[in-house]
């Protein structure tokens, strides 16, 4: 992580909702030594406000960063919680209210959950692929009245697929896609999936999922233009799995595009991209948010889930398909590129082309 | 498993080749207490011959059959075997030479290997599938002057799709399949995947799996006229994964067919499928070759792989596509059903058509 | 499963007490087809009650026996609940006050809990170790003014442990025993452990888990005499862990005895053992409830536990130790010889015994 | 890993004996940018000698680091490899030999085969314990007439074991100990245990562990004086067991001692340890070599086997034991820690007290 370019050696001060959970955990660990942000507040559901911290988590990983140890655990209210900037890891049964009026009350809510990412006013951002979405802010603020705004991430495994397929879509147009699924039991929070149930085993259904995969590619790849985001004309159908995996969504993807590449042309235009400009200098931005592997038998979630500190998606078996044009698999660490990272790179782009006010 | 109608009180003497592997180890499970097929000889590399079976083989599951645990493994020659009927479990570097010695000393021999499987004049047979390949026994036989014959069973995976897509291809005739399949470790055989490299993992490639699969499907779905097998005409595309799964293939199958059919009349398909009639009364043959599941999360391998001791194959999530006209999810044992199993039955199929002399 | 010997063509009518979690399903699978009891009733929490039985309960195993799928569920309250025998797989959160319920009301209480198992008057049975131990049921009867009452069977641990060592203990007295465990997940319930939790991983602890160990295995071991259960006279120091295992708890055992005997001796000892007389003709006995593997590396969970259709426990490893005497590993099935299968042979039990009214 | 107290800017050249092998990769992670070691050479078996050595190791982690890729694999002859330090991963059936004629070679040879462990004048070392042990190097060579000489690291379960229980031992005397373990897949190497083998499944064995075990125990808490080592006089029984962990070795200890301490005298002995004042300021040597946990269910080998990278043994739940005094859990990383981790930091104790020639 690079300490990046921003002029101030003050910190932005933030919260995180949903602090206690699998998620908000993984914020905690993304921001406690964070260049740009300070953890200031953490908030979480009734049963766990008033608590310490330390008392109200159960910490799944390594050791708890001491700072947050002791803090207060506060109700999810923006009477009780100040920080300017919000990472919300929130679930989408409460979400929708809650960062509403988050934002409503002039913050900035980095959201995980579902619930606005369809909106036409909301922009559903990856800084790599998409960053000029961003534009729809000021849409979403004048059409509602808010002061804030909320800015999402997509579902776990659209952003592993559209980062893997964006260098594709750009250069090749994506006309109909196939996905297929096989997701690490993280993405389900904890305790989230039961051992009984996945043990030496696969569950061929996750809920709502394929759904969600299916409209959020199409916006994710979609053309920002005149205050609007153009959905890709593309057609997407997927199949979506659990697997006995902790970390890591893997992903077979097979294609058709407007013009057909050659895998030369394919593996030329994914080892060359660089994303886009603006999130060149972000500190959680990894050296290369897409990397190509030429080992026959990877990507594997256990191997390839912490490349670029869980921000890097492996994409590998680029090769000709029988019946469409391309097929390929994608693996990204679903919790990190997927969730909280991922807020945490739109709220660092939300920094760096100077949407926040100073820290 | 009924003992079925033969009228003969006598069994057909069966050897099993490659017995001291894990399908060799499933052949003899299966044929222990079989009502038509006696195990008289076992035989195996040079490595396990002359060795008393017990010493040999490292019993995988359970308790070893007591009446092969004394048997003296054999090497895999015809001159030392003398069974008329055989049960290869023999890997492909070794099989095709070792399958047609046999074959030439007027043996039948029920294959698991890909050698012989794509030849056009070798039956690739699943018997509630397409019973009526067996007919290229006599081309098999005139053509190569042998006395005996080679009958294949298929790739496992392949196997697992077949059973799904039959009634669906007889009905409405698929026109184009896409594949993703999540493997059972015990499908590479033993010692096979290290665990190292499966544990908490994904292998997104399984070696020659994807060409074998497709290439398969067609012959598997092919329809059988004077003397010939005219493949299916259809499209394939695979994508094959290894999972941290003991026993059982899922595969996730998104088709479109010539004439469409609804998901009503999709489901209505597969719960009326009875298989060919001539397996009706065979003894390995299960009540249902094909179950259709109502549950939203099944079929799963460790909770279905068993369905009619391994010979039935499980189908599930049955829906419209939002690309192509349905998916669905199939499961299947792979070492049962798509492979020992897929073989006994064959063999029972022999019986039952009368190609088997007297025993 | 053999028939037994019972006289009677009628069964018993029986009902399960949390009949939609775990062990309540394994209830299910063990008395669908019993010889001697019939399920005509089931119960379970606030939850449930009211609902059909396929709508209540989510199925674990294989395929829900028809006969249940349709029934309604009951509330766990003696006065809706009306079988004679009453086999409860309730949490010890409830079990205390319900099962107390059922035995004032006259019925046969078969319970899992650990609310009585140390109560001087109530039996703690493991039929083939100390089928004498059920004459505390008078006692039991008088003392507490109950016309039925509550027998009950131990830890699934502890039931491991005493199957392996009650050979040991007749012959040669266990004076000092230290176990350690590898338990599998299934011992937890449903959802119970959570796969974030466990997947590659090993949990050194399981709440109250040792205390329990160290003080069933003194009364499980103990001697019945004028009504009076002694405890065996052994110290006990336990370790206990949760092991990615779906079924199947392995205990590692180091004892010494107050006469030592040499491995030869034990293992003979453990070889002829046959339990207690009482048992040998009751359905869901198995032919030995002890098996010794000569194999170096067993028993192993995966491949032993279903031994005796789960009856069985296995024994390996018997060697010297070079501290105490002997140490060795066994392994049973947690949910079957350790819960509901226990249960149900407690209850032939008592019939055999002529304990329950005809019926 | 800071970069310790050396003088010298320049490193000591290194080689990697059994470079291919898992061990021999974790040699290399943790050597790429040792601040005091440079690899110059890698030397693996006939297979592997030749090619480079990219070609010859399947890399099992992450990404393989650039600057060994394109060396060309030695043999492993010291007539080929030149560096005066030699890291030993070898497999004992030729560790033996191999390591011997590199020490007669004049080199320092750190080993982690079991050969030369248990000789009187080959130290068994890990800093933090023994750091005196070395001192046998003297009467080693004058013994051998060897210029080089032998340093071993021990078993990795054992090492676990020695770092957790060394301050207890230092301070009340350890009379009496039980081990059993939970051990990785990887402490067997690559391809190692089979996947059939472990998943879902516990094997209650590992070939030649126990024996390793108990006697390396006496050794590594021995004391040095006057050029020889008085082994511990404590008695140590052992179970060894193999689960489905990818890295780190769970060890249940239980133990008796000559003064009995209270658990908070037992805490205080672990928490305030700091091993031998000689490896304090080593660059491998973490910050805590000894860990203790308040989690209850704590220590857990995903969760707690990269502390201190891999090097900082995990201690939890400490209590009175039943029998003996003291019962607790210990965890370590086996092959860092364990192995290779092991080696490099016996290497740098060499270098910091002035055994080795000037780089």
């Amino acid at each position: 992580m690079s300490t990046g370019s921003m002029p101030s050696a003050k910190r932005w001060p933030v919260a995180i909702l949903g602090a206690t959970g699998a998620v908000g955990q993984t914020f905690i660990r993304l921001l406690a030594d964070h260049p740009w942000f300070e953890i200031v507040e953490l908030a979480a559901s009734e049963r766990s406000a008033g608590k310490r911290y330390d008392d109200a988590a159960r910490w799944l990983e390594g050791t708890m960063p001491p700072a947050v140890a002791g803090m207060t655990v506060l109700p999810v209210d923006p009477s009780r919680v100040t920080a300017p900037i919000i990472f919300s890891a929130l679930d989408s049964a409460v979400a929708g209210d809650v960062e509403q009026r988050f934002a409503m009350a002039g913050r900035f809510v980095l959201s995980n959950a579902k619930n606005f990412r369809m909106d036409a006013d909301v922009p559903l951002v990856i800084p790599e692929v998409n960053a000029g979405h961003l534009g729809l802010i000021e849409r979403q603020r004048s059409g509602r009245g808010w002061k804030g705004a909320i800015v999402t991430n997509a579902n776990c495994a659209a952003t592993v697929a559209a980062v893997a397929l964006a260098p594709l879509h750009e250069r090749f147009g994506i006309e109909t896609l196939f996905i297929t699924t096989m997701q690490a039991v993280s993405g389900a929070g904890y305790p989230g999936v039961a051992s009984l149930d996945i043990l030496g085993n696969v569950i061929p259904y996750i809920a709502d999922e394929e759904p969600k995969l299916e409209r959020e590619m199409l916006k994710l790849l979609g053309r920002y233009e005149n205050g609007e985001v153009h959905n890709a004309g593309m057609r997407v159908s997927s199949q979506t799995n659990r697997v006995a995996v902790e970390h890591g969504h893997t992903v077979c993807l097979t294609a058709s595009f407007s013009e057909r590449p050659t895998v030369r042309q394919a593996l030329d235009a994914l080892r060359t991209w660089k994303g886009d400009e603006a999130t060149w200098s972000l500190p959680s931005r990894p050296e290369y948010p897409l990397l190509v592997t030429d080992a026959a038998d990877r990507p594997q979630p256990r191997r390839d889930v912490n490349a670029g500190n869980g921000m890097t998606v492996t994409v590998g078996r680029v090769r000709e398909d029988t019946v469409l044009h391309l097929r390929m698999v994608a693996l990204g660490h679903n919790t990190v590129r997927g969730a909280a990272g991922g807020s945490v790179l739109n709220a660092e782009l939300l920094a760096a082309t100077g949407r926040l006010a100073p820290a």
